[in-house]
């Protein structure tokens, strides 16, 4: 096949992989908020973007095989705050934020939780780039060259992900003679659910994990497909009655009015559409988007839930009826445009990389079909087969992560196994439905809040933050505490 | 490079890999007597050779990457006996046996343990053949041919191992309809470090662990090199100190006999060799073969240790002196024979598999500096990575093995990680000196024997046990049944 096939082929999945309503059609589970409603003149702390060294690791392609290409090596690149460290004389902490489907440079300033807590830990920051992300991409390559590669992108996998992590973090630690240091593993929602498997595979590297917002029951047939949407429809209803009521009501409403003559150039007008709409799914898929976003990212104290249902509560639309109260719920999250409904068109590594992760191991299998405030679109395994199939030649491994980590049964299996890890979520969050909201043991601890939404106890304290984010806070770093006190009893008993 | 040129570079390193006292020098690790010193007509069971069935499964050649050759499936071996076994209905055992560095046939009979015990636990019994051993070589290759391809031997692996390992037990139990059956891994030798790492790493898999005489600290520097020949120096003092002093001097004293006029044709005679010597170092790999395999294996009824130091203590020697006794000694564990000094020529699976696996991943520095009774032969490392390099042309991963599994402070680490693992170990046998020898936690236990030797607990029980075998065999059982009623109430209360 030539490489302009490829590409074609590749561009395809990539944009029907978007969260713009087509084919893959699944919300994202990026960290990261799109609209900058936390302001970060509100945060408590300066900026720390200057205090970061950056350094290159030699790290190997393939830990797990012995083939002549498993020994090349790439530079993978990881940061460093040592401002903070109390020094190996005293096996002051390290955190290591285990980076995710993004790259790292932006972190520093984004998780807050570990700058706002280092000083009273005395803890050694390092934040590390995960493998295909960043300028952590094997042979030098571009990430889309080398999705475009079959041989190249195989290598891009989670379990090689885990395994450049103990890799670098056992050199950081002999490089600064810091055997008995203990490390706290600290990730979000994708890199949430890699810090707990870190723990888990990796006991004698960290010793705990902190996963906020980490779905990890999303996988084979733990969680039911629906979940996902019923939290989002909870979050609404809860929200506004009526709001989740014209939410509801407004997709057949769409349909009745696209399948008139003239339809779709109606619907361009109502909602002041920036480009005219290629199909009513456009229309549909920005909505669904438009809900998600809110739900996952509805962060005090803007609260974009309840923003957009104002929006749709509050309108005057005699006029334009359900259609206007919508079109009222955009603008209310939007603010003052001179038009809307842009359709996704995003290229970023996330999209691009979490497209190939979702497609080979990371299969979450999220629909809707019944009790939501959405149309039913149940998950169709064999079509989701057949997409990623064509687009990148490989068969989803749709039992693997649940061979390889787990997940069934998780609390029969892990209430006498393993220990030191917070399972963190914010029940707003529609992940949520697949994190683990219940204490396994006395040291696999979940910690939540009713109110609270994606990975927001990572984000920096700022002053408007609301008490149970506060405590939220506060519990995870008193956790944390015990298990590094316990831990330093231990070594010095285990040293005399 | 041409297959012959690679034949013969390969012919070249599993010549030297052996336990012929050349090149790589290094003891056996299998579990595998090679005298038939252990009598079956002993045995207290009846022969089980006829109740297994043999099944195939399509085994992933790559279970790490999504290389479109990672999706390449092969057949891999596994036999199942059903004679005893409870039934799923009644959420019963299944013991699996982890296959090792050799076929799986021989293994129902080998391991009485588990054919002993499957009765009074009502166990169904799953023996399992390790990747590139027996038939489970992938694309129905011959070992040889399969670790001539540099592409191909590179999946040969301890972690892919391991994979394959929980995608088959996962498989049986779906077939089974047995979810809630409590798997119990067992492994003897290198099985046993399989076993230990199997419950470390699918927790979710197997609910607890049997490892017999596993060294898993004889990587990286964890013990020191030496420990395995002062084992050895141990046994043999302690079964007779003038026996012990005699093998000391005997080095010495060959090499003085071999560096006179026609030395080698001398000891020849004095040893009435098989063959005529090429060099000096072949009779004393001959000879420290002989005291390896006497130390591993120095099994009741017999004792080859004290039977060794029987024939070198009696000797009538006026004539031949230390040399004479030397041989005398040889003579007892031989018995009578037309010739002697019979230099290996092993090119079994097991040597053939091994000497990859020693080369890629499992580096055992084991070497002999002093205080022994051995002359010094201390591990180089450069001369490893160099044979290594030009056998295989690959480096070995020196520290992979603690990077993945651990192995540093595993006391510490382990303390309040883990659990339901058994280290069982015979502390006359070398291997125990990289074994765990203290439990760790309430679970993580070690259950050793001062006279036993390597992975006996595993094998058969007869007539003639002494006390001390059938209570290390008492006292696995008992743990394992406490692991197993526990389950049995967490499960109870995890359904209601």
């Amino acid at each position: 096949m030539s490489l302009s096939w490829l590409s074609l082929i590749i561009s395809f999945i990539l944009s029907s992989a978007s969260i713009s309503g087509r084919k893959l059609d699944t919300p994202t589970l990026s960290l990261h908020r799109e609209h900058n409603l936390r302001d970060s003149k509100h945060a408590v702390s300066a900026s720390v973007a200057n205090d970061y060294e950056t350094f290159f690791f030699n790290q190997t392609l393939d830990h797990f095989n012995y083939r002549p290409e498993s020994y090349t090596a790439f530079k993978q690149r990881y940061l460093i705050n040592s401002n903070y460290w109390g020094g190996a004389n005293y096996s002051a902490p390290i955190f290591v934020y285990l980076g995710a489907e993004s790259p790292i440079d932006g972190e520093p300033t984004t998780i807050g939780f570990l700058t706002d807590n280092a000083a009273q830990f005395k803890a050694l920051l390092v934040y590390i780039e995960h493998r295909y992300y960043g300028e952590s991409i094997p042979l030098g390559m571009t990430l889309k060259g080398a999705l475009e590669d079959a041989n190249i992108r195989g290598y891009f996998s989670s379990a090689q992900a885990l395994a450049d992590y103990a890799a670098i973090i056992m050199h950081v630690k002999q490089k600064l003679k810091a055997r008995y240091s203990p490390v706290i593993v600290v990730g979000a929602s994708y890199g949430g659910m890699l810090a707990s498997w870190f723990r888990l595979k990796y006991p004698h590297v960290a010793l705990g994990a902190l996963a906020s917002s980490a779905p990890i029951l999303y996988y084979d047939r733990i969680t039911p497909q629906d979940a996902y949407h019923w939290v989002i429809t909870k979050d609404f209803k809860e929200a506004s009655e009526t709001c989740y009521q014209t939410i509801r009501d407004s997709w057949s409403e769409i349909d009745r009015v696209a399948h008139k003559p003239d339809g779709l150039s109606n619907l361009n007008k109502m909602f002041k559409t920036c480009k005219p709409l290629e199909s009513v799914d456009e229309l549909k898929g920005y909505l669904k988007s438009l809900y998600w976003r809110a739900a996952q990212y509805d962060d005090p104290p803007i609260y974009p839930v309840t923003m957009i249902c104002n929006g749709i509560d509050g309108a005057n639309t005699i006029e334009n009826g359900i259609l206007g109260k919508i079109f009222a719920g955009i603008v209310a999250y939007d603010g003052n445009s001179t038009c809307y409904v842009n359709p996704s068109t995003d290229v970023s590594q996330t999209s691009l990389g979490w497209s190939w992760q979702k497609c080979s191991e990371m299969v979450m299998p999220i629909g809707i079909t019944n009790n939501s405030m959405f149309q039913p679109h149940p998950f169709i395994l064999s079509d989701f087969i057949d997409e990623c199939n064509s687009s990148y030649g490989v068969m989803p491994q749709l039992h693997w992560v649940t061979t390889y980590y787990g997940g069934y049964d998780i609390e029969l299996i892990l209430r006498r196994f393993g220990s030191n890890i917070i399972f963190s979520n914010g029940l707003r969050d529609p992940w949520s439905s697949a994190g683990v909201l219940k204490n396994i043991s006395n040291s696999i601890i979940a910690v939540y809040t009713e109110k609270g939404s994606h990975c927001l106890d990572l984000y920096s304290e700022m002053q408007t933050d609301p008490n149970w984010l506060v405590m939220q806070r506060k519990t995870e770093v008193k956790i944390i505490k015990g298990w590094i006190a316990e831990y330093y009893a231990d070594l010095l008993a285990f040293k005399q």
